[in-house]
């Protein structure tokens, strides 16, 4: 029998900190959920990756024949003789529910050599998300130690000086923001992008190249939803703070937790969630 | 001289309708550039491209800097010894400014072999557009055809009925929706899901498992901004009418005119904005 649903779901509980006008309250709340979906073609005895994406779980049938007839691999249901969960002993117990095999009623492969570039680039904004904790730890990339102390003040005052300099986006509402501020509260540099990672990429490349203070002793504010890659880009840095005006997902707690991020969703107005490392802010 | 600004500008004009209760206005408006940025590392004589990202033009070599030391490629401004773009004849006039060439001081590129299934999925989260054009073109995929007049108050109707049948969203704040509509406004299904992309695949795979209505009599509704890539899935799926409760980007609304699909953008309340193929949309 072959399972309908994720053994995922859609969205996982998390502890959370919410600090309201400075005081602060633990609760549980829940966060989307968010684990990597890969998609295997098969056709006469022979299997071929073809795309990795970061998904919430659920629905994962509908994916994998969605994006297939969407990217001109098949004409229509016809094509595809059986979907499943990879559910032999080759595969982890927890990534079994991770794998859909897409049996094709042709008995052949169809040629992707053509497509494979596009493949790789358009389908999978993200990948296996396990793989890039173990990238990380792979690199030696080292958790992020500053302590930082924080003002929940400072914190509740940086989407204004955001909003104030936000030069493209007022004129086409169309770009995601990231902006650098140092530990008082001070904005430094603003970049925007249809890509949420360019912006913070292009954030990052001109602190660097402004060769300015420590990102050690810095914050960073971007303007939608924190994704396990912005944490990334965070770690990386050695930026200690990371503050969204949207909700995280599941995997960006996850890793922010471990390298030592403060990550910081949902701050409006005087209020904002903690979802890892609340210690940097004073009480 | 190396140029430190690309040619295309982070914003492009272009010509819009605007429809404030029932009534269009013709009007010019700007949206955010969304063009290919090519990074290639060079080394010892060799040259590898690293990544290509759907980026909105300037700050390009911050964005390759910031790239590869967020990446773990580079650990600082010392690694690199010149960032030029492409100004050499191999390449046409209008993608100069879309590659950007790192230098590296070391004498060979580095062994990327393990981080290369890594770098095509994470950066790049879209494709060359004209790629992708291209693409559909040679897929033989048609214009969108169908007629589908519809009346400005089922268009305004739209984001109500997606919100009152958002589930995952409600509990988390942190998920893409796409809804399917029938001509007339019916709400049919809804996904949700951390990518946008992942969220359209996801609908247009449930609209194919369950053997509806034909889908060139449907209209899309997507939570979010309308990037490029939900223009081509739309395309992909034969739906006549793309509407997004945010902005369009450049490169989408390009695709939308070329393909026949009627894209709307800024959904809010009485007023919507059409940036492509308004003859669907009933005076």
């Amino acid at each position: 029998m072959n399972p309908v649903v994720s053994r995922a779901g859609p969205s996982e509980a998390t502890r959370v900190v919410t600090f309201d006008r400075g005081v602060p309250s633990v609760r549980e709340d829940r966060v989307a959920g968010e684990e990597p979906l890969e998609i295997r073609l098969r056709a006469g005895g022979a299997s071929k990756t073809i795309a990795i994406t970061m998904r919430t779980p659920g629905h994962d049938f509908e994916l994998a024949a969605g994006f297939l007839f969407a990217e001109g691999v098949i004409g229509g249901l016809d094509d595809i003789r059986e979907m499943t969960y990879c559910l032999d002993g080759s595969v982890d117990d927890d990534q079994q529910y991770n794998i859909v095999n897409v049996d094709l009623t042709r008995s052949t492969l169809p040629d992707l050599v053509a497509l494979e570039r596009h493949f790789t680039t358009t389908s999978a904004c993200g990948i296996c998300g396990r793989a890039t904790l173990e990238a990380l730890r792979d690199r030696g990339v080292p958790a992020v130690g500053a302590a930082l102390p924080l003002a929940p003040t400072v914190i509740t005052g940086l989407p204004d000086a955001l909003r104030a300099r936000q030069r493209v986006f007022a004129s086409t509402g169309g770009l995601h923001a990231a902006a650098l501020f140092t530990a008082d509260g001070t904005l430094r540099i603003v970049r925007e992008d249809v890509g949420r990672h360019n912006a913070l990429d292009k954030l990052i490349g001109a602190a660097l190249l402004a060769a300015p203070a420590p990102l050690s002793e810095s914050i960073v504010l971007v303007s939608g939803r924190a994704s396990y890659e912005l944490v990334q880009k965070t770690i990386a840095a050695g930026v200690p703070v990371l503050c969204a005006v949207s909700a995280p997902s599941s995997l960006a707690i996850a890793m922010a937790r471990e390298f030592g991020v403060t990550l910081i969703g949902f701050l409006r107005g005087e209020r904002f969630n903690v979802y890892a490392h609340d210690e940097r802010i004073l009480r």
